[in-house]
Protein backbone atom coordinates (compact mmCIF):
# COMPACT_ATOMS: atom_id res chain seq x y z
CA UNK A 1 0.00 0.00 0.00
CA UNK A 2 1.09 3.68 -0.64
CA UNK A 3 2.50 5.11 2.45
CA UNK A 4 0.00 8.40 1.57
CA UNK A 5 -2.94 6.80 1.26
CA UNK A 6 -2.46 4.58 4.67
CA UNK A 7 -2.86 7.87 6.14
CA UNK A 8 -5.67 9.27 4.40
CA UNK A 9 -8.07 6.36 4.92
CA UNK A 10 -9.48 6.59 7.89
CA UNK A 11 -13.13 7.90 7.81
CA UNK A 12 -15.13 6.39 10.62
CA UNK A 13 -17.30 9.04 12.17
CA UNK A 14 -16.22 10.91 14.98
CA UNK A 15 -17.17 10.07 18.43
CA UNK A 16 -19.86 12.98 19.74
CA UNK A 17 -20.18 14.56 23.30
CA UNK A 18 -24.34 12.66 22.34
CA UNK A 19 -22.11 9.46 22.10
CA UNK A 20 -20.48 9.71 25.05
CA UNK A 21 -22.80 10.65 27.25
CA UNK A 22 -25.32 7.60 26.16
CA UNK A 23 -22.55 5.66 27.22
CA UNK A 24 -22.95 7.30 30.57
CA UNK A 25 -26.42 7.32 30.99
CA UNK A 26 -26.52 11.08 31.50
CA UNK A 27 -25.84 14.36 29.98
CA UNK A 28 -22.61 16.88 30.96
CA UNK A 29 -23.25 19.74 32.19
CA UNK A 30 -21.50 22.29 34.79
CA UNK A 31 -22.82 23.22 38.92
CA UNK A 32 -20.90 26.44 39.50
CA UNK A 33 -21.77 26.61 43.27
CA UNK A 34 -20.97 29.91 44.58
CA UNK A 35 -21.19 31.38 48.04
CA UNK A 36 -18.95 33.12 50.78
CA UNK A 37 -16.41 31.12 52.58
CA UNK A 38 -18.25 29.15 54.88
CA UNK A 39 -21.44 28.75 52.99
CA UNK A 40 -21.22 25.30 52.35
CA UNK A 41 -19.64 25.00 48.49
CA UNK A 42 -17.41 22.06 49.21
CA UNK A 43 -19.55 20.15 51.77
CA UNK A 44 -22.42 20.43 50.11
CA UNK A 45 -20.72 20.01 46.68
CA UNK A 46 -19.16 16.15 48.26
CA UNK A 47 -22.42 15.20 49.48
CA UNK A 48 -23.73 15.93 45.97
CA UNK A 49 -20.97 13.88 44.37
CA UNK A 50 -21.90 11.04 46.46
CA UNK A 51 -25.13 11.24 45.94
CA UNK A 52 -25.01 11.10 42.06
CA UNK A 53 -22.11 8.34 42.48
CA UNK A 54 -24.75 6.00 44.51
CA UNK A 55 -26.61 6.66 41.71
CA UNK A 56 -24.13 5.46 39.04
CA UNK A 57 -22.95 8.86 37.72
CA UNK A 58 -19.71 10.10 37.12
CA UNK A 59 -18.80 13.40 38.62
CA UNK A 60 -15.63 15.33 38.54
CA UNK A 61 -15.42 17.96 41.80
CA UNK A 62 -13.13 21.05 40.96
CA UNK A 63 -11.75 23.06 43.55
CA UNK A 64 -9.25 24.57 45.88
CA UNK A 65 -7.35 21.43 46.59
CA UNK A 66 -7.17 19.62 42.90
CA UNK A 67 -6.89 23.12 41.10
CA UNK A 68 -5.13 26.13 42.89
CA UNK A 69 -2.26 23.64 43.64
CA UNK A 70 -2.33 22.25 40.63
CA UNK A 71 -3.83 23.87 37.26
CA UNK A 72 -3.75 27.84 38.48
CA UNK A 73 -0.45 27.18 40.91
CA UNK A 74 1.27 30.52 38.73
CA UNK A 75 -1.58 32.14 39.91
CA UNK A 76 -2.06 34.60 43.00
CA UNK A 77 -5.29 36.09 44.59
CA UNK A 78 -4.94 39.86 42.80
CA UNK A 79 -8.00 40.49 41.20
CA UNK A 80 -6.39 39.84 37.25
CA UNK A 81 -5.56 36.48 38.77
CA UNK A 82 -8.53 35.60 40.36
CA UNK A 83 -10.16 36.01 36.96
CA UNK A 84 -7.65 34.16 35.19
CA UNK A 85 -8.66 31.26 37.97
CA UNK A 86 -11.61 30.92 37.08
CA UNK A 87 -11.52 31.51 33.13
CA UNK A 88 -9.39 28.23 33.42
CA UNK A 89 -11.37 26.57 35.85
CA UNK A 90 -14.48 27.43 32.85
CA UNK A 91 -12.31 25.79 30.00
CA UNK A 92 -11.79 22.50 32.01
CA UNK A 93 -15.29 22.64 33.29
CA UNK A 94 -16.02 22.64 28.97
CA UNK A 95 -13.77 19.94 28.28
CA UNK A 96 -15.48 17.66 30.82
CA UNK A 97 -18.63 18.66 30.07
CA UNK A 98 -17.86 17.67 26.42
CA UNK A 99 -16.52 14.41 27.57
CA UNK A 100 -20.04 14.19 28.89
CA UNK A 101 -19.70 14.48 33.09
CA UNK A 102 -21.11 16.12 35.32
CA UNK A 103 -19.02 18.93 36.93
CA UNK A 104 -19.00 20.57 39.99
CA UNK A 105 -17.27 23.58 40.48
CA UNK A 106 -16.87 25.40 44.39
CA UNK A 107 -14.95 28.77 44.45
CA UNK A 108 -16.47 31.48 46.18
CA UNK A 109 -15.98 33.37 42.50
CA UNK A 110 -17.61 36.84 44.07
CA UNK A 111 -17.94 38.60 40.58
CA UNK A 112 -21.07 38.18 38.15
CA UNK A 113 -18.33 39.19 35.34
CA UNK A 114 -16.59 36.24 36.08
CA UNK A 115 -19.36 33.90 36.13
CA UNK A 116 -21.02 34.94 33.42
CA UNK A 117 -18.13 34.63 31.43
CA UNK A 118 -18.00 30.97 32.67
CA UNK A 119 -21.23 30.49 31.64
CA UNK A 120 -20.22 31.81 28.09
CA UNK A 121 -17.34 29.73 27.66
CA UNK A 122 -19.37 26.30 28.97
CA UNK A 123 -22.68 27.35 27.11
CA UNK A 124 -25.85 28.64 29.43
CA UNK A 125 -27.67 25.09 28.61
CA UNK A 126 -25.12 23.55 30.09
CA UNK A 127 -23.87 25.52 32.89
CA UNK A 128 -26.58 26.01 36.68
CA UNK A 129 -24.78 28.35 38.55
CA UNK A 130 -25.80 27.21 42.53
CA UNK A 131 -25.75 29.75 45.15
CA UNK A 132 -25.36 29.07 48.63
CA UNK A 133 -27.00 31.74 49.93
CA UNK A 134 -26.01 32.14 53.83
CA UNK A 135 -25.73 35.36 55.71
CA UNK A 136 -22.07 36.88 56.35
CA UNK A 137 -23.25 36.28 60.09
CA UNK A 138 -24.06 32.47 59.78
CA UNK A 139 -20.86 31.92 58.01
CA UNK A 140 -18.28 33.88 60.01
CA UNK A 141 -19.91 32.11 62.80
CA UNK A 142 -19.32 28.74 61.16
CA UNK A 143 -15.79 29.57 60.37
CA UNK A 144 -14.69 26.21 59.45
CA UNK A 145 -11.22 27.39 58.58
CA UNK A 146 -10.58 30.07 61.19
CA UNK A 147 -10.33 32.71 58.52
CA UNK A 148 -13.16 35.10 59.65
CA UNK A 149 -10.99 35.31 63.16
CA UNK A 150 -7.98 35.64 61.08
CA UNK A 151 -9.63 38.68 59.39
CA UNK A 152 -10.86 40.12 62.81
CA UNK A 153 -7.34 39.99 63.78
CA UNK A 154 -6.35 42.00 60.96
CA UNK A 155 -4.32 38.97 59.89
CA UNK A 156 -5.31 38.94 56.49
CA UNK A 157 -5.98 41.58 54.65
CA UNK A 158 -8.71 41.04 51.93
CA UNK A 159 -11.89 39.08 52.63
CA UNK A 160 -14.56 38.12 50.53
CA UNK A 161 -17.60 39.66 51.87
CA UNK A 162 -15.34 42.01 54.81
CA UNK A 163 -13.15 43.73 52.88
CA UNK A 164 -13.76 42.82 48.93
CA UNK A 165 -17.08 42.52 47.88
CA UNK A 166 -19.45 39.26 46.99
CA UNK A 167 -21.98 40.12 44.19
CA UNK A 168 -24.78 37.62 44.61
CA UNK A 169 -26.50 36.18 41.50
CA UNK A 170 -29.32 37.71 40.51
CA UNK A 171 -31.16 34.87 38.58
CA UNK A 172 -29.19 31.56 40.23
CA UNK A 173 -30.28 28.18 38.54
CA UNK A 174 -30.57 26.82 42.08
CA UNK A 175 -30.53 28.60 45.27
CA UNK A 176 -29.60 26.90 48.80
CA UNK A 177 -30.32 28.89 52.35
CA UNK A 178 -27.75 26.41 53.91
CA UNK A 179 -28.35 28.18 57.28
CA UNK A 180 -31.77 26.37 57.09
CA UNK A 181 -31.19 23.16 55.42
CA UNK A 182 -29.21 19.88 56.40
CA UNK A 183 -26.42 18.43 54.22
CA UNK A 184 -28.51 16.13 52.64
CA UNK A 185 -31.60 17.95 52.28
CA UNK A 186 -29.30 20.67 50.16
CA UNK A 187 -27.81 17.50 47.75
CA UNK A 188 -31.25 16.41 47.59
CA UNK A 189 -32.50 19.55 45.98
CA UNK A 190 -29.43 19.94 43.41
CA UNK A 191 -30.00 16.10 42.40
CA UNK A 192 -33.65 16.50 41.88
CA UNK A 193 -33.06 19.80 39.63
CA UNK A 194 -30.31 17.46 37.89
CA UNK A 195 -33.46 15.25 37.24
CA UNK A 196 -35.83 16.96 36.29
CA UNK A 197 -34.00 18.69 33.86
CA UNK A 198 -32.90 15.68 32.03
CA UNK A 199 -29.31 15.56 33.15
CA UNK A 200 -29.38 12.20 35.12
CA UNK A 201 -30.76 10.24 31.37
CA UNK A 202 -29.29 9.71 27.78
CA UNK A 203 -29.83 11.96 25.19
CA UNK A 204 -33.05 10.53 22.88
CA UNK A 205 -31.89 8.23 20.75
CA UNK A 206 -32.69 10.07 17.38
CA UNK A 207 -31.09 13.55 18.16
CA UNK A 208 -33.56 15.06 15.74
CA UNK A 209 -36.23 14.44 18.71
CA UNK A 210 -34.08 16.71 21.22
CA UNK A 211 -32.03 19.39 19.69
CA UNK A 212 -30.33 20.74 22.51
CA UNK A 213 -28.16 17.13 22.65
CA UNK A 214 -27.98 16.31 19.04
CA UNK A 215 -25.36 18.35 18.16
CA UNK A 216 -22.41 16.91 17.20
CA UNK A 217 -19.41 18.77 19.00
CA UNK A 218 -16.34 17.70 16.90
CA UNK B 1 -31.98 21.48 65.11
CA UNK B 2 -28.76 23.56 65.83
CA UNK B 3 -27.31 25.08 62.28
CA UNK B 4 -24.13 24.35 63.14
CA UNK B 5 -24.42 20.63 63.62
CA UNK B 6 -26.87 20.74 60.62
CA UNK B 7 -23.76 21.33 58.86
CA UNK B 8 -20.55 19.63 60.34
CA UNK B 9 -22.80 15.96 60.44
CA UNK B 10 -21.95 15.02 57.08
CA UNK B 11 -19.63 12.10 57.41
CA UNK B 12 -20.03 9.86 54.05
CA UNK B 13 -17.03 8.47 52.93
CA UNK B 14 -15.48 10.56 49.52
CA UNK B 15 -16.18 9.02 46.32
CA UNK B 16 -12.41 7.85 45.43
CA UNK B 17 -10.76 7.67 42.01
CA UNK B 18 -10.98 3.88 42.55
CA UNK B 19 -14.74 4.17 42.68
CA UNK B 20 -15.22 6.01 39.63
CA UNK B 21 -12.83 3.08 37.88
CA UNK B 22 -15.24 0.71 39.17
CA UNK B 23 -18.17 2.41 37.53
CA UNK B 24 -17.12 2.93 33.91
CA UNK B 25 -14.65 -0.26 33.69
CA UNK B 26 -11.44 0.97 33.08
CA UNK B 27 -8.61 2.39 34.38
CA UNK B 28 -7.88 6.01 34.20
CA UNK B 29 -4.37 7.03 32.11
CA UNK B 30 -3.23 9.42 29.89
CA UNK B 31 -1.72 8.51 26.31
CA UNK B 32 0.33 11.22 25.42
CA UNK B 33 1.04 11.13 21.56
CA UNK B 34 3.88 13.37 20.52
CA UNK B 35 5.99 13.12 16.77
CA UNK B 36 6.25 15.64 14.55
CA UNK B 37 3.58 17.52 12.68
CA UNK B 38 1.99 15.33 9.85
CA UNK B 39 3.44 12.04 11.96
CA UNK B 40 -0.31 11.10 12.48
CA UNK B 41 -0.71 12.22 16.16
CA UNK B 42 -4.72 13.49 15.52
CA UNK B 43 -5.54 10.62 12.93
CA UNK B 44 -4.08 8.20 15.30
CA UNK B 45 -5.52 9.61 18.63
CA UNK B 46 -9.01 9.70 17.17
CA UNK B 47 -9.06 6.39 15.30
CA UNK B 48 -7.70 4.82 19.45
CA UNK B 49 -10.99 6.58 20.91
CA UNK B 50 -13.61 5.11 17.94
CA UNK B 51 -11.92 1.69 18.73
CA UNK B 52 -11.99 2.48 22.42
CA UNK B 53 -15.45 3.92 22.51
CA UNK B 54 -17.46 0.70 20.60
CA UNK B 55 -15.56 -1.14 23.30
CA UNK B 56 -17.70 1.17 25.80
CA UNK B 57 -14.86 3.28 27.38
CA UNK B 58 -14.99 6.90 27.58
CA UNK B 59 -12.68 8.55 26.07
CA UNK B 60 -10.87 12.33 26.47
CA UNK B 61 -9.12 13.72 23.68
CA UNK B 62 -6.75 16.78 24.08
CA UNK B 63 -5.66 18.78 21.20
CA UNK B 64 -4.77 21.78 19.60
CA UNK B 65 -8.44 22.25 18.60
CA UNK B 66 -9.83 22.19 21.91
CA UNK B 67 -7.34 23.19 23.67
CA UNK B 68 -5.54 25.70 21.97
CA UNK B 69 -8.57 28.31 21.60
CA UNK B 70 -9.87 27.64 25.04
CA UNK B 71 -7.50 26.93 27.99
CA UNK B 72 -4.54 27.96 26.80
CA UNK B 73 -5.82 30.86 24.47
CA UNK B 74 -3.39 33.62 26.22
CA UNK B 75 -0.40 31.89 24.99
CA UNK B 76 2.24 32.15 22.00
CA UNK B 77 4.40 29.95 20.98
CA UNK B 78 7.64 31.18 22.53
CA UNK B 79 9.54 28.49 24.31
CA UNK B 80 7.88 29.75 28.20
CA UNK B 81 4.58 29.55 26.81
CA UNK B 82 5.03 26.22 24.63
CA UNK B 83 6.32 24.66 28.47
CA UNK B 84 3.20 26.56 30.15
CA UNK B 85 0.96 25.32 27.03
CA UNK B 86 2.52 21.44 27.84
CA UNK B 87 2.27 21.84 31.44
CA UNK B 88 -1.58 22.84 31.61
CA UNK B 89 -2.47 20.27 29.34
CA UNK B 90 -0.77 17.67 31.56
CA UNK B 91 -2.69 19.53 34.61
CA UNK B 92 -5.91 18.81 33.05
CA UNK B 93 -4.92 15.81 31.61
CA UNK B 94 -4.26 14.95 35.70
CA UNK B 95 -7.40 15.62 36.94
CA UNK B 96 -9.27 13.80 34.04
CA UNK B 97 -7.56 10.73 34.87
CA UNK B 98 -8.67 11.39 38.68
CA UNK B 99 -12.09 11.25 37.18
CA UNK B 100 -11.09 7.95 35.53
CA UNK B 101 -10.83 9.18 31.98
CA UNK B 102 -8.74 7.75 28.97
CA UNK B 103 -7.10 10.63 28.12
CA UNK B 104 -5.57 11.11 24.87
CA UNK B 105 -2.92 13.96 24.07
CA UNK B 106 -2.34 15.24 20.15
CA UNK B 107 0.82 17.98 20.43
CA UNK B 108 4.14 17.84 19.05
CA UNK B 109 5.44 18.55 22.71
CA UNK B 110 9.13 18.48 20.67
CA UNK B 111 11.16 19.02 23.93
CA UNK B 112 11.86 15.69 26.75
CA UNK B 113 12.34 18.10 29.77
CA UNK B 114 8.34 19.07 28.75
CA UNK B 115 7.10 15.21 28.47
CA UNK B 116 8.86 14.54 31.57
CA UNK B 117 7.30 17.15 33.72
CA UNK B 118 4.09 16.00 32.18
CA UNK B 119 4.72 12.80 33.62
CA UNK B 120 5.76 13.49 36.91
CA UNK B 121 2.61 15.66 37.28
CA UNK B 122 -0.06 12.89 36.53
CA UNK B 123 2.38 9.76 37.62
CA UNK B 124 4.29 7.49 36.17
CA UNK B 125 1.95 4.51 36.69
CA UNK B 126 -1.15 6.42 34.31
CA UNK B 127 0.99 8.07 32.07
CA UNK B 128 1.97 6.14 28.20
CA UNK B 129 4.67 7.98 25.78
CA UNK B 130 3.11 7.21 22.73
CA UNK B 131 5.92 8.27 20.02
CA UNK B 132 4.64 8.29 16.35
CA UNK B 133 8.39 7.50 14.57
CA UNK B 134 7.72 8.88 11.19
CA UNK B 135 11.13 10.42 9.21
CA UNK B 136 10.59 14.19 8.73
CA UNK B 137 11.00 13.36 4.38
CA UNK B 138 7.91 11.45 5.06
CA UNK B 139 6.24 13.72 7.58
CA UNK B 140 7.21 16.31 4.89
CA UNK B 141 5.83 14.60 1.92
CA UNK B 142 2.73 14.37 3.67
CA UNK B 143 2.17 17.90 4.44
CA UNK B 144 -2.06 17.22 5.56
CA UNK B 145 -2.14 20.95 6.77
CA UNK B 146 0.40 22.83 3.68
CA UNK B 147 3.02 23.82 6.62
CA UNK B 148 6.05 22.48 5.54
CA UNK B 149 5.77 23.68 1.83
CA UNK B 150 5.34 27.64 4.15
CA UNK B 151 8.19 26.75 5.71
CA UNK B 152 10.11 25.89 2.80
CA UNK B 153 8.76 28.67 1.27
CA UNK B 154 9.80 31.39 4.13
CA UNK B 155 6.44 31.86 5.37
CA UNK B 156 7.26 30.42 8.46
CA UNK B 157 10.31 30.73 10.75
CA UNK B 158 10.50 28.06 13.47
CA UNK B 159 9.31 24.85 13.03
CA UNK B 160 9.55 21.41 14.61
CA UNK B 161 11.95 19.47 12.88
CA UNK B 162 13.39 21.60 10.43
CA UNK B 163 14.34 25.01 12.15
CA UNK B 164 13.47 23.78 15.83
CA UNK B 165 14.78 20.97 17.43
CA UNK B 166 12.48 17.79 18.67
CA UNK B 167 13.61 15.64 20.57
CA UNK B 168 12.56 11.44 20.23
CA UNK B 169 11.60 9.93 23.26
CA UNK B 170 14.12 7.73 24.78
CA UNK B 171 11.93 5.08 26.35
CA UNK B 172 8.75 5.56 25.13
CA UNK B 173 5.86 2.82 26.27
CA UNK B 174 4.48 3.01 22.50
CA UNK B 175 6.39 3.24 19.53
CA UNK B 176 4.53 3.28 16.24
CA UNK B 177 6.27 3.43 12.73
CA UNK B 178 2.98 4.87 11.25
CA UNK B 179 4.65 5.14 7.16
CA UNK B 180 4.77 1.16 7.97
CA UNK B 181 1.50 0.88 9.43
CA UNK B 182 -2.17 1.61 8.41
CA UNK B 183 -4.12 3.70 10.29
CA UNK B 184 -6.54 0.85 12.00
CA UNK B 185 -3.01 -1.60 12.55
CA UNK B 186 -1.67 1.88 14.97
CA UNK B 187 -4.97 1.89 16.54
CA UNK B 188 -4.79 -1.93 17.36
CA UNK B 189 -1.08 -1.47 18.44
CA UNK B 190 -2.70 1.10 21.06
CA UNK B 191 -5.22 -0.81 22.30
CA UNK B 192 -3.87 -3.91 22.75
CA UNK B 193 -1.36 -1.91 24.88
CA UNK B 194 -3.91 -0.30 27.55
CA UNK B 195 -5.48 -3.96 27.54
CA UNK B 196 -2.69 -5.73 28.33
CA UNK B 197 -1.44 -3.33 30.78
CA UNK B 198 -4.95 -3.53 32.50
CA UNK B 199 -6.39 -0.36 31.75
CA UNK B 200 -9.69 -1.87 30.09
CA UNK B 201 -11.16 -3.39 33.36
CA UNK B 202 -12.17 -2.03 35.73
CA UNK B 203 -10.16 -2.33 39.17
CA UNK B 204 -9.74 -5.40 41.31
CA UNK B 205 -12.71 -4.95 43.58
CA UNK B 206 -10.36 -5.77 47.00
CA UNK B 207 -7.77 -3.31 46.86
CA UNK B 208 -5.26 -4.76 49.13
CA UNK B 209 -5.17 -7.57 45.96
CA UNK B 210 -3.52 -4.69 43.90
CA UNK B 211 -1.43 -1.97 45.16
CA UNK B 212 -1.34 0.10 41.97
CA UNK B 213 -4.72 0.73 42.14
CA UNK B 214 -6.04 0.37 45.97
CA UNK B 215 -5.12 4.25 46.67
CA UNK B 216 -7.73 6.87 47.44
CA UNK B 217 -7.29 9.89 45.80
CA UNK B 218 -8.56 11.71 47.93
Amino acid sequence: MDPKSRNLTYHHGAVSRTDRERLLGQRGAVLWFTGLSGSGKSTVSHAVEHELYRAGHLVQVLDGDNVRHGLCKDLGFSDEDRTENIRRIAEVAKLSVDAGLLVLTAFISPFRADRDAARAVVGSDRFLEVYLDVPLEECERRDPKGLYKKVRAGEIAEFTGVSSPYEPPTAPEIALPTAELTIEESAARVVAHLREHGFLAAPATDPSTDPSTGESNR
